[in-house]
């Protein structure tokens, strides 16, 4: 609380004089409507200007560039080497033996036949093979999409009653959960998947994780008669009102195989070249369980198998798909939602990678392999696929180098396709609820939701949200309650914009948030403030209400009793204001009216091309234009009035003086 | 395309190398939890600090505050005198001139009994003047919220056939309206109407006012079966199907009352003074166009008139609110997008009056205001009520001067309905039909929309969209298309937020837009960008994508063919970043490890303290908190790293020199 030092404003003033003369803000370059909505329009689709390469080449290097651009084998496909081939086999083979058991299990967390959860495995990867930008992606079918399909269908189908339909059902959505990415990707729409944040993600995969292991009750404690109902609650009372048709062997048997598995992923998890490990332990507890039933005949002890499994590769099923009748809402609604999530897996897993190895993966140009991907998939008997993270992590660690692992990984599914299917007819349903509960623990990422609560509540509670969400109401309300909550969050943050009040840090020419640094000062006579957002429609009346809260703050009685403010020049630093609309136009014209109805002046620092274009086709720019009404710095501003307020000796207002005195420059 | 002058770059090191010390970036303030969420509490919800006053104040002096706070009426009542009462006076029956003929209008426009519409303005203007805070509003029934109730409720129920029931859910909707706009002002949650844009309104008023008009259509040409619906083309279509129904004495007698009320409008508006001449015209034509009717026996000339009214007060009605049954949910659909529209308008007007007078109307003390007076209004016969625009204006050219003016509106529409309703009986409704069309005009305002037309394209597109939509879908539709556009473009800003890069204006020490100053210059060695909204979720990616792109375009080819940066640091200036989330903070360790890997430092400049804030709970503050890695402004960034671009002699990078000379400086 002292008064301020004068040589610190004196300071600013001098730096400022020093130069030559005073800077002045000028309109921005002219630019046509048409050029503007180019510019924006590129911004909007095109940030990454995926066609910059084809700029002054040659037309058939242009024609090279853009095959290779369309398919990136071309690029890579050539330079293979027997090499690299061999690193290729050995991931391909490792994925392989993960892809098997997964694949089976997946389709049955999907309510499929398992024979399903396979021909999705040898399809899909290798169109994405011949499309994809990743090296590292291992596709298929993964545990969140195919509890989502599940979920969502069996709303109207029951799997159990009418498993034709609930087949075509599934073809359909994936047919369109590909229309919808590729569609994503040629539109250049990727940002819609930029809306699910990491927290509403940790919360989701948490949620998703325990839904998904809690189905696995099922067959880890040998129940027939389970719930369809997909809920925490549902499914516990589900558990424990059936303890009659708990099954001791199945337990003991999913008990020993769960732990074998949750031990090798633990090993693998604290030597990362152990991977073979943990990708090894699901195919080899296949081998040994079945084995185990085999000898054992298991199914006479309680133990359920999966049962005769059809031999050969993947049948058409382009006449399985349905684009019409009473369930296409929900075929449609389906496809959106495992398009959106299996993006955004796909996507996210393929980019780590490629920061891990320093290379690009185009987001929108992955939509389109992955859409294309699962397209195809659907008229070939497979359901939805996308990059698996488990599967692409031991693929990156057991040392893969193109997607040709992915290729080596397809031939072994086709040959498993081909001649051992009738090994699976013993294996015990319980080792793959196993195989998918430890597959999904490592979607319960505490570190990271702990790590969201130290950094930002708000994000926290999108988080819990989500998980709570997915947990009591289901899957799909889960997320959307999450997105809806992280968009409220951004409205906020427009609506209430920061503003902040600048003072001058003492012995320098910059001016900062008082707030912040404790030892900026006031400057006598003016309000100078920071608006960090763009003034919007939404936010307009705030900036007004906040503005003239500020206003009233610094006014004090003089001896008549009347208010009297103690400042001259209220000084808006624009650097902050990205844009305005029509909204924002009319701020600045009430507001400069309003001061002058209370003898101030609005003062403007730093406007950006935006705000000084949208200002000069109201014609308001002209009012603002005037001298000393815009600076291009805020110790300019300061400067070129500093000495009103210094000289000020209006006889009318006889007691500038001394309220310039008793006001609180510390604030 | 020339090299940099060397001497701009100096200048700038010479500017900074003046004070004494480089300042440094500090954490803000350590502040808990706690109080960072009161602080955001309070900023969300009472961003006007309405308990200021009540600051240091005695206990009695803090119970009068309160007491005035919570009734208007007490801060200007006792200083009333017979001056202000004279003004008030003349206002009110200027407004009762208008409010008498409107009411029963507008009633007819919500397909209620002509006599609800006087209801409305008896009750609510007493309730308004009891607790409303605006000086200028004259409250009543309007246009916009009569239409939208009677074709909302009218989806469910017919006011023909079930005239009861029909009365029974205005009543409903009306309390339902209440109830959402007093709580919106009691949770202090009013910036949900700062959701409807300028734009959206001025063309979703045009659009109601076109639908308004053509519902008029029936009484003008004297159709009886005129279509239910309210869309451009079923009007349209009914009223040329219908040519065998037209009247032409209804027609003349329309005609020359319409272009009567037109042209008093007419003399009005170019003459504000004159404002009495359309203030009395309708009541005039009432009365002529009565007295002629009653004269010529209209009604067996095929001109229909609105027949006999109940004479008394408002009957209570609390009898007839519904709170169950089928239609609870259209009726609480309908209050809640009447309370908005009517909130909207309500406001809207107040504030503008405030302004030209210059006094404060407290947003959330309107709605409350509003609301308790709807809620009041339910329970004795009135339907939904808010400030006119019309009505208000007249009042405050009549120099109303306090909340009297709508006293005296109501005690003489007491009058009315006590003593003069028989003279109503022989009313054409041809003649109101006149008046909606006259009043509603007024809402078609299309130099605003050519103003928004030429500053802000996409504002106009939102207008569009309101206007089309309200035509040719529904009232409802309209609106929400248009608010959904808004939001819209609103969330695009923040997935594809501004950044630009920086360059020095020769002769300074200040760093700007180069696209927008084109004497700026470009720093050798360095790139300056300066990223223009919060970091979070929606646009990291984007940066991402962005940035290295930017990086990218100034890598060149060495001899060897190997692309080289030319760049060694990147410097962030966060400015205008107000905030981020924990995808922003891995947004700042990722860019930093990529950039990292190519060689190049990230240097950033003035975090603000969220963002500090946050980079130290993700303990990632550390390694920006390094010497060299933050600057408070972007002259010092540069001028503490410009040594090391010039003096690097690398003998690893040979050809780093060269390259820099390659540079292009000029964007």
């Amino acid at each position: 609380m002292e008064p301020p030092n004068a040589s610190n404003s004196h300071c600013a003033v001098e730096i400022v004089t020093m130069e030559t003369e005073i800077l002045r803000v000028v309109p921005p370059p002219r630019r046509s409507t048409l050029q503007k909505l180019k510019t924006r329009f590129k911004e909007t689709l095109f940030p990454d200007d995926p066609f910059r390469q084809f700029k002054g080449q040659s037309s058939k290097k242009k024609i090279i560039l853009g095959a290779q651009y369309i398919f990136p084998i071309l690029q890579w496909g050539p330079k293979y080497n027997l090499k690299l081939l061999k690193s290729d086999i050995v991931s391909g083979l490792t994925i392989a033996s993960l892809a098997i058991p997964q694949g089976i299990s997946y389709a049955k967390l999907a309510n499929l036949p398992p024979i399903v959860g396979l021909y999705s495995s040898f399809v899909p990867p290798l169109v994405y093979a011949v499309l994809g930008s990743s090296r590292d992606l291992a596709v298929g079918p993964v545990s969140i999409a195919s509890l989502i399909m599940g979920s969502m269908l069996r709303q109207e189908v029951s799997p159990g009653k009418d498993p034709i339909l609930f087949l075509q059902l599934a073809f359909s959505s994936t047919f369109f959960a590909g229309l919808f990415q590729a569609s994503l990707g040629f539109l250049r729409l990727g940002f819609i998947i930029d809306f699910l944040s990491k927290a509403t993600l940790v919360g989701f995969m948490a949620g998703a994780a325990i839904i998904v292991s809690l189905q696995q009750l099922k067959s880890l404690l040998g129940i027939e008669n389970f719930t369809k109902k997909m809920g925490f609650v549902p499914v516990l009372s589900s558990v424990f009102h059936r303890t009659n048709e708990w099954s001791w062997q199945t337990i003991l048997m999913g008990f020993c195989f769960l732990l074998f598995l949750l031990l090798t992923r633990h090993i693998s998890k604290k030597k990362p070249k152990l991977f073979w490990v943990s990708a090894g332990a699901p195919l080899l507890s296949i081998i040994l369980s079945t084995l185990l039933a085999f000898v054992f005949k298991a199914q006479n002890h309680g133990i359920s198998v999966i049962g005769k499994l059809q031999e050969g590769l993947n049948p058409p099923s382009w006449n399985m798909l349905q684009f019409h009748g009473s369930h296409l809402g929900l075929v449609m609604k389906t496809g959106l939602v495992t398009a959106i999530i299996s993006l955004t897996e796909g996507i996210a897993v393929g980019r780590t990678f490629a920061a891990l190895k320093n290379y690009q993966v185009d987001g929108n140009k992955e939509m389109i392999a992955i859409g294309l991907m699962n397209i195809v998939g659907s008229s070939t008997s497979c359901y939805v696929t996308t990059g698996a993270f488990s599967r692409s992590a031991v693929n990156h660690n057991a040392g893969c180098k193109t997607a040709v692992s992915n290729i080596i990984m397809s031939v072994t599914v086709m040959v498993t396709l081909l001649f051992l299917m009738p090994l699976f007819q013993y294996t015990p349903n319980v080792v793959l609820g196993a195989i998918i509960i430890t597959a999904v623990i490592g979607l319960i990422d505490i570190p990271a939701a702990y790590r969201i609560w130290k950094i930002d509540k708000f994000d926290f509670l999108v988080l819990l949200c989500a998980f709570l969400g997915v947990i009591f109401i289901s899957v799909q309300e889960g997320l959307a309650i999450a997105v809806g909550i992280s968009i409220f969050k951004v409205l906020l943050q427009i609506t209430r914009p920061k503003a902040v009040m600048l003072g001058n840090i003492p012995g320098t020419n910059i001016f900062r948030d008082l707030d912040h640094y404790k030892e900026a000062l006031r400057v006598p006579g003016f309000l100078i403030l920071s608006i960090e957002a763009p003034i919007n429609f939404a936010n307009t009346t705030y900036l007004k209400d906040r503005i003239s809260r500020w206003i009233e703050e610094d006014e004090v009685e003089d001896e008549n009793g009347k208010q009297q403010s103690m400042i001259k020049f209220i000084i808006l630093n624009l650097s902050a204001v990205s844009a305005i609309d029509t909204n924002g136009v009319s701020f600045f014209k009430d507001l400069r009216m309003a001061l002058e109805k209370k003898g101030l002046e609005l003062v403007l620092v730093n406007p950006l091309s935006e705000v000084i274009e949208k200002l000069l086709r109201a014609d308001d720019y002209r009012e603002f234009a005037k001298p000393d009404c815009m600076f291009l710095t805020v110790e300019e501003a300061v400067a070129a009035h500093f000495s009103t307020i210094k000289n000020q000796k209006s006889p009318s207002k006889p007691c500038q003086k001394d309220l310039l005195e008793k006001i609180t420059y510390r604030v």
